[in-house]
């Protein structure tokens, strides 16, 4: 019983998903293969980041989780297996994976250097068909990690968006996910909220406190979402569209008598 | 063997959808989980009730239907499994089952207030995950219903799109669904339809007789389609686009010498 | 242990494709069904066709795709199945299996006659529900071929799109599929290129030699994808875009010294 999940930025207008799976059921027919993602903004390695981070740690132990964000793809980049929180990830070295390397205490990393277990040839464009699958379908029938490579000690790891503390007390915070309903995700988790009298400031509108459901609050909100992140919302509408803000803007938070 | 479908307004730009698929299959590794349709208009209750009621009959008996169109998450409003026309149904009580419970001769509910089948802690903004999707797969298991909570006699029922008959004999309907070919899907149903002289008007169109396939009649024609309901259709392009009609727009229809 | 893929312009606004899942695990509870794309461009035979051709390949011996691309459904076009290449392909006899038939030295063919295998009623809308769904059910079941109807010798082939040499030696190309990150998939086969001196002319801009990955070479690049055809992409954006190319527009490819 083997569970393998895909996160890409492969979209759903091409077979690239599909080929995908082909692959992987062709050398473990009986893979269990879910759908994590596949709109993440072309090539956007962070958002890739944040939303895989959402959705690993609610499958089974022993999952494999591929992630092809990949702008590097037939470049030098390397390309890596993580094991790490009792599951396993297969993606290119490229920072995809730094989420999940921030919280392991332990990990182990092997490199992708042994082609016995890609598809031949390997095409320049698609490794998430000719390396990434196979890899992945391999791993899953018990295949040991030091086969598919040499160790690897220090994977690419990316500077996570993380609010910062201003002079004057405030927490400058940044959207990092906008959802399907608009829904403005951040970097600010429950825990950096000042403890009463919270203010935020969005694209010149103010926030005050944090609603406990998205039918609550004014026709702007905020509250800590399904990921544990603050989230700004509104009610009747898509917040992205109306504060007119993007992945990587700013919110401002303020707290006590600020 | 058990079949769990899935259709929300989640759509897939986010990992909510691959997510609760990672709680069901953490809690049954052997379900078989089916997407039925992701990309309901955020929020929209009756459109969520009509897609799902042109899906699920072509299921086999036993299938689990977890529905996830929920404006009031958070909120007061119950959660509840429906047992009827030999399928069940696990979805927020909002009348996004409307459409079952008119059909259904019997049925039984259970209202979700057995906190020990959900995950813990429940967000306040993501039942899907912690509570409906840790339920359905509760229930492939074998739990039998009245462990999940309080049988609940009146389920929600939101009253449901009609065709309503004018004074001079004509019939107004409305639309009531836009597939992806633009077709307008509306509330009329073949049996509701003048057995001679058909004419439907639509945002000022006339369309004569009713025709077999898209590919006949002419540029603007009306057929009934597969789901049984009155559709109006464009030869080459959208209906919807080229007759500027949505989601609860009306057109009239008359017959005979009308 | 059985596969089932399915390629359709069905998109996802609906619940077509689920509702032929339904059907399927009806007949076949432990079919593995695999979503290859739903996007093809309503009603283009040829896209479709393209599509499955990069996918199907890197599927197992034995799998069973199934096509709905219909653009005639409910008039009199026949319905088949397509068995070559050790696959069988289920669609509706209109060229949409032109690349596999292009490929196959043998073949088998029969017309999908009889009604045994189909739902009952079949609408005259939705025949990949009524009929395609439950055919791919019964044969990934082992019903023989010639059970399902009367041998069929010319299954219909669509003229492909094919690169024309010009008087002056240089070669036209034609844009056959636009992915999800705008690259501009053409007609041109590898063995097609001139083996020095390559100039691609596309809406104005020139692009000298190919590149190796989307990440070296100029603004607008060139490459053989991993389809095995030449691509023109851009290196921070969406080429479709950038040049103002659609899918039937045409790029022109010099050589040598010209």
């Amino acid at each position: 019983m083997s569970i393998i999940t895909l996160t890409t930025d492969f979209g759903a207008e091409d077979a690239y998903v599909g080929t995908m799976k082909g692959v992987i059921l062709s050398l473990n027919p009986s893979a269990t293969i879910v759908d994590i993602c596949h709109n993440i903004e072309p090539q956007n390695i962070l958002q890739g980041a944040f939303v895989l981070d959402t959705a690993y740690p609610y499958f089974p132990p022993g999952t494999i989780h591929v992630v092809v964000v990949d702008p590097g793809v037939g470049t030098e980049r390397r390309a890596i297996i993580l094991k790490a929180l009792g599951a396993f990830f297969v993606a290119p070295d490229n920072g995809v994976l730094s989420y999940v390397l921030r919280k392991a205490r332990e990990f182990e990393v092997v490199s992708l250097t042994n082609p016995h277990f890609w598809l031949n040839p390997v095409s320049s464009t698609f490794h998430g068909r000719d390396i990434f699958a196979p890899v992945a379908a391999h791993l899953s029938l018990g295949v040991p990690l030091h086969e598919f490579g040499e160790p690897l000690s220090s994977p690419v790891t990316l500077p996570l968006p993380e609010p910062q503390l201003e002079a004057d007390g405030s927490l400058i915070g940044h959207i990092i996910h906008i959802d399907r309903f608009g829904n403005l995700i951040t970097d600010i988790k429950e825990t950096d909220l000042p403890r009463d009298g919270l203010l935020i400031e969005a694209s010149g509108y103010s926030i005050k406190g944090l609603s406990r459901s998205y039918a609550e609050g004014n026709e702007i909100l905020a509250l800590v979402g399904s990921s544990g992140n603050l989230e700004i919302a509104a009610k009747n509408g898509k917040a992205a569209e109306i504060l007119k803000l993007r992945i990587g803007d700013q919110i401002k938070i303020k707290g006590g008598s600020a």
